[in-house]
């Protein structure tokens, strides 16, 4: 049985595509007016599960938070290394992503978080995996950096299901068709 | 005396940031369930001058209508050939993109807007001539094709003014901050 776990990409991006700088800093998204959490609460409600890639895992702890910012979470991280250690925080794994997302969804449970990097995004976007695109476009064109979409061979047919305006942030949520 | 005509871009582009593909179609608009005009007779009105590349004019042209798509405008085309002769429509234009917008500037008239393609927007956006983008996301991932924004040696940044929702287009306004 196929339980009803969407598959979300939610994250912020200039006006010109892009998810971070090249050096992987995203201070542009602080530079720029934000009102409240532009939603992000209301969002992180949805969900259960945050999938990321090592490099997102390992810049998201090099912050030296006080605690992990998913704690609570089922978070899985994607790495090539077969010998990374789960500590209390996340799951390490491999493999094909399609793969985890099968397996999650035979599970009841809530939304699941594809957080990043752009490797990661790009083969659930490749592969189709995405049922929902929550993109926060922020008030910059920053010119250069990582891109939130990479080349594809083939379209990928959306449904705008609603826009909102956060302050400075436009936040656009489409469907999968 | 600098008048108050503002420099536009509008234009339609997939989620993934391109203007068109790569053989220059634009077919995924039409595909996508539209409404009415998506406002664009309300934009029309607020402007009274057209720019745009070569490549885009001869596109036009090669549409085969009935007459000329932006009769009654004042139509400038971007050319690299010093022979091409002015017709009822158009004045062919050469040099520096600034230029032509002081001298347009320093007369009195309602906003001009930049049409494209690819390769002239750049020219405006890298200079920051651009008063206000006005960008509307079809949903579509379209994985390659022109892209709006090529890359920049500095960040522009910009005011998120407002967002709409067209059936299935996110139409996003941003000014030059």
């Amino acid at each position: 049985m196929k339980h009803n776990r969407k598959v979300i990409v939610y994250i912020a991006t200039s006006l010109d595509g892009y998810i971070a700088t090249k050096e992987e800093s995203v201070h542009w998204l602080d530079e720029t007016e934000a009102a409240g959490d532009n939603g992000f609460a209301a969002f992180y409600e949805t969900i259960d599960t945050v999938i990321m890639g090592k490099n997102t895992y390992d810049w998201v702890v090099n912050q030296e938070l006080e605690e992990f910012p998913y704690k609570g979470m089922t978070c899985y991280v994607y790495t090539s290394s077969d010998t990374a250690v789960n500590n209390e925080d996340v799951t390490f794994v491999q493999g094909e992503v399609s793969e985890l997302i099968q397996q999650l969804q035979r599970q009841p449970g809530k939304n699941i978080w594809i957080v990043g990097g752009g490797e990661l995004l790009h083969h659930y976007i490749k592969e189709n995996l995405v049922d929902e695109y929550i993109i926060t476009i922020a008030p910059i064109i920053l010119g250069s950096g990582i891109p939130l979409f990479k080349e594809l061979q083939s379209n990928i047919h959306l449904q705008l299901e609603q826009v909102k305006k956060y302050a400075q942030f436009a936040e656009l949520h489409f469907l999968k068709k």
